[in-house]
């Protein structure tokens, strides 16, 4: 156990900016609700999921829909409050430990936020060890836990519970409901014991979003190669360095879709990326070859600062540094595949884990 | 208190397809539905709503959704148990008797099947007086009853209970559901006190059904007019006597909206009659004057037969008779009128009770 400050978030939010992997919502809005709550309320004790009781009660708690909503629909630490309580209530026990839902983005910082309010520790792991855009994309799923009983809360003060068959039914009854509720909502999901926890969490993963973000920032400090540091702290690979010269887009079915086209500088001005997101950046491809894909994880950094570029902010003439790093080994299971893999997503190529592909190292 | 056998369920669905003026569902699965299960459980107790104590706990049961889907995806009265047993789970207490929300369509002898299987008391009551397309349109949203806590159960096991902030959320999140759950669903809604129940229903709407039923049964065999005893008993209009000469009919958002055609007979051939629908019959105009208008009612009765006409159903050739009747006085109060009143669907005009109208009495 240790004792995470409102100034450890700033670390925390960059390097949830790398793990979101381009999606996973804004985490500066997440960095301000959280510390503005930390400063009200103090510290945040941050446990291993091991020293968790068996019989605890873990509860993930996250903002869910459309991350841009989120930006104008500012989120309430109170509807967080309000869908852990009907979770409560609904399995009659009250929670033990928070605890993020993906390691990226937005709902890696908000957590930070419930538990300082609160009081209640919050467990150093998340369900994926990354950040993907449905909640049924969960290494929960893959162990078989349930997402349900999960609770919805909006700004207005309408709460719904669910208890569904199946974790697609979940994501699926969520998706109407959050554009119902005005694009986003508060939601407390995935409640489980820890035993579950210590089975389908990935340990440790905010601490490593500290690092990776408390890499970045002395790498700014000490004006080196921003990226090489992180490269070596995650094991990743250097997949191209390059210009975006054409992105194109669309906002469909609430998913912010489309490909970017990056231009190799260095020498290598012939050279293309493709890079294809739908809300995060999902398959990376040199002159038409696949070179990453989900579920690996694929960041955009600015060359000049090593800032996290997400897909909603992409644009002409940015100069990045694309780099992909390995996800947890579940996710390379073929239940683990068949779930968050290329196909899923409409790509259709093999999955290839980063380690094997033929990019630069 | 009375009890109703399954024979009586006959003139109960019959009486149910005049009150749901064209929509509100097929009675005729209800009557299936009902009769099938009291044949196994026995009759039902019909009761008074003054008979009930104040503190009684009332529970309208229904399906909600497109009334087309239940056809095919036949609705069980299992699912109806597990959103009321949810609701008594919420609440934390048990139900002393079930009730209609609608008089009219299959929600008026569905609820006899969750009776019987209950052993549960049936009030002899509804609220609204006919049928409504929306979860909103009640005599109790009037008089200020929530429609939640509310329970919405799917044939696959899921399950659903929400708290809303007003009964329009429960209706844009019910729609949004229902769909989701593959059309149609369960659902146990406005739970109230037996002291709710006696201002917010309109009492002995069952017994009214079932007069209604046993009118144009009585007809039928009898071989006189069959529209003119039913149009005694419910102090209605006869509205226009006519031919279907033309159906238009967009299925959109949900809705069965069009328009109906009528030629008159009966030496008045160039007269023509146009019924406005959106699930129900909400207007009727007479060569382009409006006759009558939601929140009154609107049936269209075969000529032949006095077999109530859905909107659904309608057809080229159709020989019919419209009636207009009145509606529950309540509806006809400002706060009414803008609930379900003709502007509320969408029609340009004012309403006009059925009794001042210009049309033939």
């Amino acid at each position: 156990m240790r004792s995470i400050n409102a100034e450890d978030i700033e670390a925390i939010a960059l390097g949830a900016s790398v793990y979101g992997t381009g999606g996973g919502g804004d985490p500066y809005i997440g960095k301000l609700i959280a510390m503005n709550m930390m400063r009200q309320h103090g510290p945040v004790q941050l446990i291993d999921v091991d020293t968790l009781a068996d019989d605890a009660l873990v509860v993930p708690v996250a903002l869910v829909g459309a991350p841009t909503v989120a930006i104008e629909k500012f989120p309430s630490t109170d509807q967080l409050l309000g869908a852990l309580r009907s979770i409560e209530k609904y399995l009659g026990k009250r929670a033990t430990a928070v605890m993020c839902a993906e390691a990226g983005g937005l709902n890696s910082t908000i957590p930070f936020a419930v538990a300082s309010q609160t009081g209640l520790p919050l467990l150093d792991g998340d369900l994926m060890g990354r950040a993907f855009p449905e909640i049924q994309m969960t290494l929960a799923t893959l162990h078989g836990t349930k997402a349900t009983p999960m609770a919805l809360c909006d700004d207005k003060g309408n709460s719904v519970v669910m208890d569904t068959v199946t974790n697609q039914y979940t994501e699926r009854f969520v998706r109407s409901l959050a554009s119902d509720m005005g694009g986003s909502a508060c939601t407390v999901l995935y409640p489980m014991t820890g035993s579950q926890a210590k089975r389908t969490t990935v340990h440790g993963s905010l601490s490593m979003l500290q690092r990776a973000g408390e890499t970045l920032i002395a790498a700014r400090k000490n004006k080196y190669d921003s990226v090489a540091g992180l490269i070596e702290l995650l094991g990743a690979r250097r997949l191209f360095d390059g210009k975006v010269i054409d992105v194109e887009r669309v906002t469909a079915g609430g998913w912010n879709r489309g490909t970017a086209t990056l231009a190799g500088f260095h020498g290598a001005g012939d050279s293309r990326c493709q890079v294809r997101f739908q809300n995060e950046f999902l398959m990376a491809e040199v002159n038409g070859a696949p070179v990453a894909t989900t579920p690996d994880l694929i960041a955009m950094l600015d060359v000049e600062t090593g800032e996290p570029v997400t897909a909603e902010l992409l644009r002409y003439g940015l100069r990045v540094t694309l780099i992909g790093f390995p996800c947890d080994l579940r996710w390379r299971t073929p239940a683990g595949i068949a779930l968050a893999g290329p196909r899923y997503f409409g790509y259709d190529v093999e999955y290839s884990p980063i380690e094997s592909s033929s990019a630069e190292a």
